[in-house]
C-alpha cells in the first residue's frame, strides 16, 4: 500500500496560492483611486472604475482567461476545466469602493479568484469543471442606489432596466456610465450558469480578532429590518415647564432606543439593534425637544427571529404611545431576508480551514454580499479573514499578508474539491 | 363711623388701570418689527429697536415722565412722589426680542408700568414715593452675550466695558450701536436708588393655564446649571459587530439622558431636567454610534436643591463610565443661582390679586428675567399672567385681553401699597 500513488486529494492537501504575488495584486490595485490615507476611493463606474477594470482584464488575460461582459456590466473571466459541459465554479466579488473605502473590501475577493487560477496555471492542474472569476458592478452602492447592483440584477431581483436607469447626484445615469467607460456588455445577465460560488471577504467585524482565529466559515447573512421612528410632543421652555406638563420627545425616544437594544439582546447570539441616526427638533439647550426622528435597523440570522424582533419593538411603540400619550409613527424603510449558505460549501471551506491548519469558526454575516444574490441562483459559501479592529469602510481598513493568504488558501481548496482535479 | 371718609386703602380698592388703552399700545409697539406670521423681530439696538426706544419716551413725555438713560443704555421714566427723598418705586421689563420673538414678552412688563402711571394721571393721584418705568437694555441675549445685560450691568453683576465690549456676528460692539442709536446715555449704571422694584411678565409656561388660574404670585426664579456631555465609543458597522463588542456611544447616552428626566422627578415640585441638545457622530442608518454630544440643564427653587441634582449627575455619569467603561466627559458651561424674591413685595402682589378678586397661586418662574439682577439691589416681585399654550420665544406667543389687563391692576395695587398714596 506504502508503494501505491497518492490519492488526488492528499496532492489537493500540499497545494497553496502565492501570498506575495495576491499582496502584490492587491496593493497595484489599490493604486488606483489611492487616498492620502492609505485608503481608495474607486467609485462605481468612474474613470478610476474603468481603470480598475481593464487592469483586472489585462492580469486575467495574461493568465490565459475568456472574458464576457454582462449588460449590468459584471465582468466573468474563464478558465476552462476538463468537461466543457459542467457549470463553473467561481470565486467573485467587487472592485468598486465607497467613498472613503479600503484595499481589501470586495478586491480581496477578486483577487484572490485571480490567485487561484494563477496558481493552477502555475501547478499545471486541470479542473474538472470550469473556474470563472466574478467582478460583481456597484456592490457599494455608494455612487448608485441599490447596493450589490450588479449581482442584484444578475440574480432577478434588480430589474435590468430599473439599474440602468438608475442616477447619481450629478444625474448620469448606470446606462450612460457603463456605455461611456466601455463596459456595457451584450451578454443578458443572469444568462451565464454557476455551478457554485465562492466569496473570501475581510469579515468588517471585530470577531475573528477578538478570538484571535484565521478563517470564518460564513453560515449565512442576517436578515434586516430598516425602520424611520418619528416622536412628536411639544416644543417648550426647559425653565418655566414644570417636568408633569411636558411632552418631551427626546424623553420617549431614549426609552425606545434603549428597547431597540434590549431586543437584540434578547435574541441571541445573532440578534443586533442599532439606533445609528438621530434627529432632535430644535435642538436647542434650553427647550424641550418638540420631534425627534431616528433610524432603527434590527437583524438577526432567520426570518422567523427577525419577525419576532419586528413584533417586539412594535409592542414597544405602541406601549410608548399610551403611556405618553404622544404621537409616534413607525415607517418600514425596507427589509432584506436572512440568507442561509449551502450546506455543502460551508462544509467545504470548514474541512479546508482544518486541512490547512487554519484556527476558525463558524460564523454569520451582520452585511450583505454579493452572495447573498448568487445564493438564490447557485450553491453559495463566504470565507472571512479577520480586519484590524473590525474596520470598514474606512480609509484606515486593514488586514494582515497571513491573514490574506490563508483565506486564499481556503478558497483554493474549497474550490478545487468543489471543481474536482481532473486526473 | 359709616360718616367717615373712606380711608386711602378703601380708595385704592376700587382703583382700576385702562384695559383697552393699555392692549392698544400693546398692539402698537408691537408694529416695529412686526413678522408674517404675528410676531415681533426687535433686537436689541437695531433700528427697530431705536424706533420702539422712541415710542416708549415719546409715550412717556406726552404722560409727563422725566427720562434719564444710562451707559449701557437702561432707559428710566419718572413720575415724581410727594416725598422727593424717597427712592422710587420702579415698574420695569424689557423691548428687545427674540428673533422670532412675540409680542408680550418683556413689553407687557414695560408698557402695564406705563398704563399705571397713565392711570395715577387719569385719577389725579400722587403717590408718596416715586414711580418709575425701567427698559432695560438686551435682556434676551440674542444679538448680544451675555442674556440680562442691562440689568445685569445695573447690579453690577457684569461688568460695564465687558458689555460694551459685546460683538454681534456681524462684529459690531454694543458700545458703537449704542452711540448709533443715540441711547449710549451719561448715567453711570447702577448710580440710581430703586425703593423696590415689580415686574409684569407673561409666564412662559403652561401652568397658569393648565389650572384655570389668572396671576402668579412669583416667590423667586430657579437656579440653572448647565453642562456639555460627551461619550466615546467606537464606531463600527451595524451589521457585523455582534451586541457584546460595541461600544455603542448612544446606548450609553440614552441611559444618562433617561436619569437626567429622573433626577428632576426626584426633586419635586421645582426640579427640572432637560436635554435639549443632541449630536450623533457620524449619524448614518448602519453605523454604531462612536461618538455622542448633549446638553444637560438642571433646574431647582434653591441652591442647595440644585447642589443635590448636580451630585446625582455626577454619580450617574461615573456609574455610566464603570458600566460602560467609555469615556464621558461632562463638563459645566454656565451655573446661576436661584434668586429668591422679597418676602413683602411677594405679600403685596399677593394681596393685590385677592383684593381684586383674582384666582392666583404662588409659583417659581423657571426662566431668567430682568427682576434676578434688581433682587440683589432691592426688594423685588413679579407678576404672571398666564400665555396660550405656555409658549414664548415663538411668533405664536398670546395672551388674553382680560389677562393682560388683570396682570396691570394687579401691578397697580401693588406698587400704590409700596409707594403710598399722599393723602
Amino acid at each position: 500500500m506504502t508503494d501505491s500513488p497518492a490519492p488526488a486529494t492528499h496532492l489537493a492537501d500540499n497545494l497553496r496560492i502565492n501570498g506575495a504575488r495576491l499582496w502584490d495584486s492587491l496593493m497595484e490595485l489599490a493604486r488606483i483611486g489611492a487616498t492620502p490615507k492609505g485608503g481608495v476611493c474607486r467609485l462605481a463606474l468612474t474613470d478610476l472604475d474603468k481603470q480598475g477594470r481593464e487592469l483586472l482584464i489585462q492580469w486575467g488575460r495574461e493568465a490565459g482567461l475568456g472574458v464576457t461582459v454582462d449588460r449590468i456590466g459584471n465582468i466573468f473571466m474563464r478558465r476552462e476545466g476538463r468537461n466543457p459541459s459542467l457549470p463553473p465554479i467561481v470565486a467573485g466579488s467587487h472592485i468598486d469602493t465607497q467613498p472613503t473605502g479600503g484595499k481589501f473590501d470586495g478586491n480581496y475577493g477578486v483577487l484572490a479568484g485571480l490567485e487561484v487560477v494563477r496558481s493552477l496555471n502555475d501547478l499545471g492542474l486541470q479542473t474538472e469543471a470550469p473556474i470563472e472569476i466574478a467582478a460583481w458592478t456597484n456592490e457599494e452602492g455608494s455612487r448608485f442606489v441599490p447596493v450589490m447592483m450588479g449581482s442584484g440584477v444578475f440574480a432577478g431581483a434588480v430589474p435590468l432596466e430599473h439599474a440602468l436607469a438608475a442616477r447619481d447626484l450629478d444625474g448620469k445615469t448606470v446606462g450612460d456610465e457603463l456605455a461611456r467607460i466601455g463596459f456595457a456588455g451584450d451578454q443578458t445577465p443572469g444568462d451565464h450558469p454557476i455551478g457554485a460560488y465562492f466569496e473570501a471577504h475581510i469579515e468588517q467585524g471585530p470577531v475573528l480578532e477578538d478570538e484571535g482565529l484565521t478563517i470564518g466559515v460564513v453560515l449565512g447573512t442576517l436578515g434586516v429590518r430598516w425602520y424611520d421612528c418619528t416622536i412628536t410632543g411639544m416644543e417648550a421652555h426647559a425653565g418655566p415647564t414644570p417636568m408633569n406638563l411636558r411632552k418631551d420627545a427626546l424623553q420617549v425616544a431614549t426609552g425606545i432606543m434603549q428597547q431597540v437594544v434590549a431586543i437584540a439582546h434578547r435574541h441571541p447570539p445573532h440578534g443586533r439593534g442599532t439606533v445609528g441616526m438621530v434627529q432632535v427638533f430644535p435642538n436647542s439647550r434650553n427647550v424641550i425637544p418638540g420631534q425627534v426622528k431616528f433610524s432603527i435597523d434590527l437583524r438577526n440570522h432567520t426570518d422567523a427571529l427577525l419577525e419576532t424582533m419586528a413584533a417586539d419593538i412594535e409592542a414597544v411603540i405602541q406601549r410608548a404611545r399610551s403611556d405618553s400619550g404622544l404621537t409616534i409613527a413607525l415607517e418600514p424603510v425596507s427589509s432584506y431576508p436572512a440568507q442561509p449558505f449551502h450546506a455543502e460549501c460551508i462544509e467545504q471551506i470548514e474541512a479546508a480551514a482544518k486541512r490547512l491548519g487554519h484556527s476558525h469558526r463558524r460564523m454569520i454575516s451582520g452585511a450583505g454580499h454579493d452572495a447573498v444574490y448568487t445564493a438564490r441562483l447557485a450553491p453559495t459559501g463566504m470565507i472571512f479573514i479577520p480586519c484590524k479592529d473590525g474596520i470598514s469602510h474606512n480609509e484606515i481598513e486593514d488586514a494582515l499578508p497571513e491573514h490574506v493568504t490563508a483565506g486564499a488558501d481556503v478558497l483554493l481548496h474549497a474550490m478545487l474539491q468543489r471543481a474536482g482535479i481532473a486526473s
